[in-house]
């Protein structure tokens, strides 16, 4: 729809159950899930149903209060006494979308900073485009619901009317 | 249904729709929200997009790993440099129902003692029973989307079959 994909709820739960099960799938066993906020608070809330993990949260925004991309993102919110909370855990970091994979590569390297014993990522969407950020060397498994092409993705908890929202995205 | 109620996303759109619409016509002015987690995710989440603030989130658990009960929470986040981060700002917190009101109680008590301007209350459900809690009297404002009977409240985002889940839900 004019270089726009629309996603229904059901939509989404249906593709975080089927990452999630391949997440169980591959013998990665984490013990703990961190969502980026807050694209990454409904993937993570739902993949919390299949997985059964407590959930983190980090916030951080690029972009500044007068909307200005900052060359260093912004910390809205970071895990406190972080070393014993991620020190030699095995992390799920959980993120909406893989677009430029700068936030991915951000929260990564902060978190590996952390010395945990592994650490994953699992996005809904990767965008089929070229990235700007780096997936460190350090994570060894990367899993993605659903592979797009580069569009706008529209999301159901950013719909103003949902209704129309889901009559949408259920005709595509 | 078996004295539970199903909630499909959309009907939980709608009502943070309503309940967003309310806290900006009580006049109140929010800075930022404090989702209590995992419940007050998708709710705080949608919310942003009607009222457009930031998200802290806290988490805590009254059950150990035995699925004992605490009589203390136990802290699964909280928000690092509280002070700077809550002091002198008005606050909504954020979550999905109003039950026993003993996690409401527990979180107000602890961010009141940051000396918010203001801190406010907004959950999507409040069941109608005894509350073993109690709202601190400094908080002014309380916003509910929808009051309930004392029931189950099944959740979208904890169905393990959404589909199943949405038609059970729609079928009302």
């Amino acid at each position: 729809m004019n270089g726009k994909i629309y996603f229904s709820y059901s939509m989404i739960h249906r593709t975080i159950k089927k990452l999630s099960e391949e997440i169980r799938d591959s013998g990665f066993n984490p013990e703990l899930m961190v969502a980026i906020g807050t694209g990454g608070f409904i993937p993570a809330r739902i993949m919390k149903t299949y997985l059964g993990l407590p959930i983190l949260t980090v916030g951080i925004r690029y972009y500044n209060k007068e909307n200005k991309l900052q060359s260093e993102p912004e910390r809205i919110q970071w895990i406190d006494e972080v070393e014993e909370k991620l020190k030699g855990k095995r992390i799920l970091l959980v993120d909406e979308v893989d677009d430029t994979r700068s936030t991915l590569e951000y929260c990564l390297r902060e978190l590996i900073k952390q010395k945990p014993d592994e650490i994953a990522v699992a996005v809904l969407h990767k965008k089929e485009k070229p990235k700007a950020g780096k997936i460190p060397s350090a994570v060894t498994r990367y899993f993605c619901g659903e592979t797009l092409p580069d569009s706008w993705c529209c999301y159901p908890w950013d719909a103003l009317d949902i209704v129309e929202h889901e009559r949408i995205a259920n005709q595509g």
